[in-house]
Formats: C-alpha cells, sequence, structure tokens
C-alpha cells in the first residue's frame, strides 16, 4: 500500500468559524488516515501576492510529495482555472490558477500542471451540490484529498495545459552590481514587523558585501525617497542594539530589514509590493 | 479492535494560552491515537448562539461517528446539565446543555441524550479535583475522550433524558410565499462580512425566484428598515462587480448576502439575530 | 520499536505567515510520524515570563515522556544557550536557557539540562546554512523532532551543565498566615479577563479561609492601592451575579480574581507581574 501524501493548508478562511473544519470534513470523508496540517488561514483577504509568497515560503521545509491546498480565490464560482501543479521539487499545489503559483514557478519551477475536471473530482451528495461559493470545501480540498490518499493519481485530475499559460503576477528581478545592489521589499514579517527584501544574500556577499559592515540603505516608494540611512549589515538581528534598525540575513536567506525587539514597518512607516525599491551601497 | 472516532472541537477559549493545550493533553493521556482537530476556538465569548450554528455548520461533512465537543459555558459550575447527544444522523456532541444543541436539534434531529455522570466521567488524580472552573478540560474532553477511545460506550456516558427536555435558543422559521419570502439574518461570515439568511434557497427557487434576476431586498432591524434596495440575486459573489452587493446561495444553500471584495455587514452596519429581518420580493 | 513522543509547541511567532509551517515541515522531514500539537503561537511577543508560565500550565496534563518545543527567543543568534531540559516528571523541555524555564524549575523541579550540540543537532542542506535567525526551525525544531523519534537519546543531545545554572526569572514566593495572605497577581487569562495569583487555594483553605465567605482583597501597584474590595470567595465564578467580581480558585489551584461574564482585568484596570501585589484578608 502507498504512504498516504501530507496536506498542508493555506487560505484566508480565517478561524473563527466553521469553515475550516467544513473543508476538513470533507477531506475525512475521503479518507479518515489523511494527515492535515495548518499552514495558515490568515493570509490577508484576496490578496494572491501573499499566498503565492507564503506557499513558497515554508514548501522546500517539507517532505517531497506533500500536497500543499491553498485557497485565496477573490474569482472563485468564476471562469479561473481550478488546477493541481507538480513542481520540479516533486511537490504538489491544489490551488485556483489565479497567480498564487507566481512564486514557486519563478524560485522552484513547474514540471505540469493540470486542470481539475469537476466531472469527476468535486465533490456530491452532501446536500450543497447547487453551491458555486465554497471551492475550498467542495473542490479544492476534495480533489486534493483524493490525490493525498492515492484514490486519483496526478493524471487523473484532470488535462495537462501549458506550464506557460500560468498565470502570474508582475515581479521584478534584483539587479547584483560590485558594491550596489537592488531590488524590492517583497513582504513583510507580520509577527516582528521585519521586511523580507528579494535581494539574495549569497549573491550580495559575491558582489562584495560583509557582515559587520555599514551599509546605506535607500528605499523608494513610488520613486520618491522615503527611507536613507546608514545600517550595520548583520547575520542576526539579535546582535542589533535594542530598538536599532539593521539590514541581516534572514531564514531563507534574502537581505531583510529589522529592529531589534521592534518593528520596522512600523517604525519606519515602509510597506512591500513591487512599487517598494530598495537600493544597498557598501560605504567603504 | 474499533476503530478510534474522530474528535472536533469547538470553544470560546481563544488560542492566547495554554487552556486548549491542557485539555488536549487531557485527551491525550486518556488515550495517545486519539486524534484531535480545531474547529475553533474564537467563538464570541458565552455567545451560545454562535456555538450552536458554527456546530451545525460543519457537522455535515464529518465522517459518521466524529465525536463534536462544544464549550461556550457561561454557566460553568451551575446547574446546567453536562451532555452528550447522539444526532439523528450518527454524530457525538459533548456540551453543556445550554442551547448549544438548537439548530442541530431542528436541522438534524437528535436520537438520544445523556447527562454525563461525573462520578464516574470526570478527570481525578492531576492535583486539580478541587477545580469547578475548566469543564472543557476536566468533565467535557475527558468524557469526549473516552467515548471517543470506546472505553466508555455511550450508554455508559450516563442516564439519559427525553429529548424533549433540551435547552433550546427562540429561532424563527422563514415564510415561503410565491415570489415573497421572509426570514431572518442568522449568521454572519466573520472572515468575508457576508451574512447568512435562515431562507432555504431550493425553497425560493420554487416559490418562483430564479437566479440572473433583480430582487427587492428589505432588513428591518426592530421593525424599522435599515436597507432597502435591488439586487442581483446570483449563484455565486464572485459574478457580481467589485464593491457591489448581491444576493447570493451560500455553501449551506441558503440565502446570503455580500459585497463581491468587500464586507456587508460593515458597508451597510447590518448585524445578526432574532431582530433582523429580512424579506426578498421578485420584481418582475 | 520504542514509540515516538508527542511533541506541542508554543512560540511568539503568530499564525499569519509560513514561520510555523517551515517549523513543522522540518519536523516532519526528520520523522514523517511524528505528531506536532499547537499549544499556541501567539505568546506575547518576546515576553520570556509568560514562556515560562504558559509551559507550565498546561505540562502536566500531557503524557509522560511529551517533548515540549518553547520558542520566545528575544536573543536568538546571540549567546544564551539553546537546551534541553527533562523535568523531575519525566518531561523533555526545548528551548533556549533565557528564563523559560523559571515556572518549571520551581514547581515540577528540574532533573538534568544539556545544551544543544550544533555541530550534530542543527538543520543542514535545506541551503539556509547560512541563516542564524530562525532558530525554531533549524535547532529547536529538529532538534526536538531528532529527540521525539528516537534517533538521539537526551544524552545525544549534547553536554549537560548544571541545574543551578539555568537561567531564572525573578518570582516571589506567596506569604501564608493565619487569616490573611499576599502574593502576586502571576498571569492573565487572556480570553476571559480573570487574573491569576501565585497564592495556592489549598494553603488558603488551611489558614482559615472558607468558600462562600466574603474577603477582602487589596492590590498594590507600585505599593499604591489600586484596588480595595470586599468580595465573595466562591469556588468558580458561574456562581456570581453577572458583572460582578468575585475571588474564586482556578483550574490550577489557585487563588483568581474574575467578573463573571466581564474582564477584570479590563473593569478595573489590573495588570500583572512582579509590581502587582495582592493580599487577602478574612472579614469575620
Amino acid at each position: 500500500m502507498k504512504e498516504l501524501k501530507l496536506m498542508v493548508f493555506q487560505t484566508d478562511f480565517g478561524y473563527k468559524d466553521s469553515t475550516v473544519a467544513a473543508m476538513y470534513g470533507v477531506v475525512k470523508r475521503v479518507n479518515r488516515s489523511l494527515e492535515i496540517i495548518d499552514s495558515t488561514h490568515e493570509l490577508p483577504q484576496f490578496d494572491v501576492w501573499s499566498a503565492s509568497y507564503r506557499l513558497w515560503q515554508a514548501m522546500r521545509f517539507w517532505p517531497e510529495g506533500t500536497v500543499f491546498v491553498s485557497v485565496v480565490d477573490p474569482g472563485v464560482g468564476t471562469a479561473r482555472k481550478a488546477c493541481v501543479a507538480l513542481t520540479e521539487n516533486g511537490y504538489y499545489i491544489v490551488t485556483p490558477d489565479n497567480g498564487t503559483l507566481t512564486h514557486v514557478l519563478k524560485e522552484h519551477g513547474i514540471r505540469e500542471v493540470r486542470e481539475i475536471d469537476e466531472t469527476v473530482n468535486r465533490l456530491h451528495g452532501a446536500g450543497t451540490d447547487e453551491t458555486a461559493v465554497f471551492h475550498g470545501r467542495d473542490l479544492f480540498g476534495y480533489c486534493a484529498a483524493k490525490l493525498a490518499a492515492d484514490i486519483i493519481s496526478f493524471e487523473e485530475v484532470g488535462p495537462a495545459y501549458p506550464v506557460q499559460e500560468i498565470v502570474t503576477l508582475p515581479m521584478e528581478t534584483p539587479r547584483y552590481e560590485k558594491d550596489c545592489i537592488s531590488g524590492v521589499i517583497e513582504i513583510d514579517d507580520p509577527n516582528f514587523g521585519n521586511l523580507f527584501t528579494n535581494i539574495n544574500t549569497g549573491k550580495a556577499l559575491e558582489c562584495g558585501f560583509r557582515y559587520g559592515e555599514t551599509v546605506l540603505v535607500t528605499i523608494r516608494h513610488s520613486e520618491e525617497i522615503v527611507f536613507e540611512r546608514s545600517l550595520p549589515f548583520s547575520k542576526t538581528f539579535g546582535e542589533a542594539e535594542e530598538g536599532s534598525p539593521i539590514l541581516y540575513n534572514n531564514e531563507l536567506m534574502k537581505m531583510s530589514l529589522a529592529v531589534s525587539c521592534g518593528s520596522f514597518a512600523r517604525d519606519y512607516q515602509i510597506g512591500f509590493g513591487g512599487d517598494w525599491k530598495i537600493t544597498v551601497r557598501r560605504e567603504s
């Protein structure tokens, strides 16, 4: 007997009612032994960018073959495709094809993608067949459970379509030059107010940057400078003085901004997204 | 060996301290293999109505035999009964008998109800025997675990009492007429600000309503009109223009109000409960 | 084959992103069958005192041998020790040695403590070896998983060091006299606004206090009286009138303050910590 695949869920459903519980119940009716793990159900509502980032953020740490289910789906019930993607590094993602695959596609690559065949892989018989609004329960969760339980193969999800047709969000590539690198502030750490750039720390080191140095950090929002300051470039935010801003190497090997025991985002009123650009220069 | 039953928990304990963890520890001491799934621990405090609604909302999607534990218990330590109900569709509910069974009783029916015999089905020996305030841990969780692990049968929970004696909350029945239906706004969707009525969409269709039509929606609070507007009646909120209100068929086949990518409850300052009445009329 | 140990996690990471999911993925890569249970991920940020209290709050209710992982770690990446403690009552705690062990050490005792040997018990090969900031994932979670899965013995965690060297937070001992006891308000119940003192109810009864009596409660903040009032001393807050303050015996057998269906902390603006002192006197 083949081993059941782990299932990891992320949604913007929140945890204040029984929405998640209904979705998980459907999974357990498919196969009682399926193991369900919450990633987060508190993604910002309708925010496909965050869904894409958070999916990528944790994926590589899971066992190969894990089935990720992501439901941030402002277009539920409309024409967007419902799909299952198989990544180059061997994970399955069950999601609306609405931009959620952007980061994983760029960072890990996608080997194959299939549109879910609703005629066979959609929940029926729970008295809610006429419902068009809860695909997390009736379509994504249900189809993912069948795949995780090996009731259907990846091929039986539905017809494949070209990986090139996957919907992606615009995502600027960082520029690496000697002693000067630039990129965007890609996301926040909502717990501690740190901000993550898309600049790879390893590549920054290749460009001449060194831990322990002071660097000049410039942040532009809509091309206007909103932050400019010399900061220590550190391996960890634990080394900073309490309350002082630093540039450090985050847990995903990206250059990031923090205030030790504080919040960089709040203290300096800095946001994230394609319109928040950052340049880092060596000062020496 | 009989299969262990799944356990699904909902409480108003929140998730900021170790209250839930203490309750789950007790379950795992009864039998380490018991599987515990969170429904929600963020029910509005002391709100038995929400507990009743949320319990019903997810139940039907779970495997038969699942043991639900609901602890919203403003009267903990007082005379209200602690009970286990067996529903007509084969689920167990372990709960204070304080109105939490209202929706399940009305929608699914209850086959039998038993009062928990505290002399045998209450936790002892953890050094907290004198404690009267944490029945979630010492009584409901503990007794439910014994039932789920087949250490006690349903009969061994304690003495049965008449289903007619179950405490229920007042709950108005909707009225279905040709081209005009009325009911109450029963609950909100706290994630998206949608509002769920108790009007069954299938019955509305039998009364002449059709998807794609425009209908006149009137909401009264304390008999005063607080909202009156023509809205599209749609199969899904995904079809609406962003920011526009619609009437749609929700995931439990009830007529519901939404603002696509917005919040009907917040945008129009509409609440829920027996005093929020709604009438829907065909306009054609 | 030895049984896998249960793993219970508490952190201040929040649940809004994939931080917890990355940590749990690492655990599942160590051994797919390990069972992970959330205690809480919403501990107040950087608040080692709360981490210490919450760890102790639930521990005794779990099966012996359970592995607790606590990550509230303002000094991540600095000199504080990463350790595994074995308690006198047979639980393992994987944590930064930064005060988190205070309550457990005082209430249960610690048999042995070992510093985690990072050369063997730290995650490698996930492309994040250079990262110094996420010990929850790379060190505590990973080492705990190896211990729980019996891949390493407790001895193989790393070298033992004297229990006397464990970092502890200052914690005042309550005073028990005939008809008069005093202590501190140790923590809140963040769900219901109750306040827990460190006064043992059993010892209070030995000092002459009786349920049903009225007692004089005085609370001082920075030596100034901020609350003084006669309150009923009750076995449960369910017995109080709605809205009225009471002194009751909480679920851990400590004297506590509550307002039935309200919040003592909010209604009377009372906080907790070493500087919030309480005296209780019999009035008769």
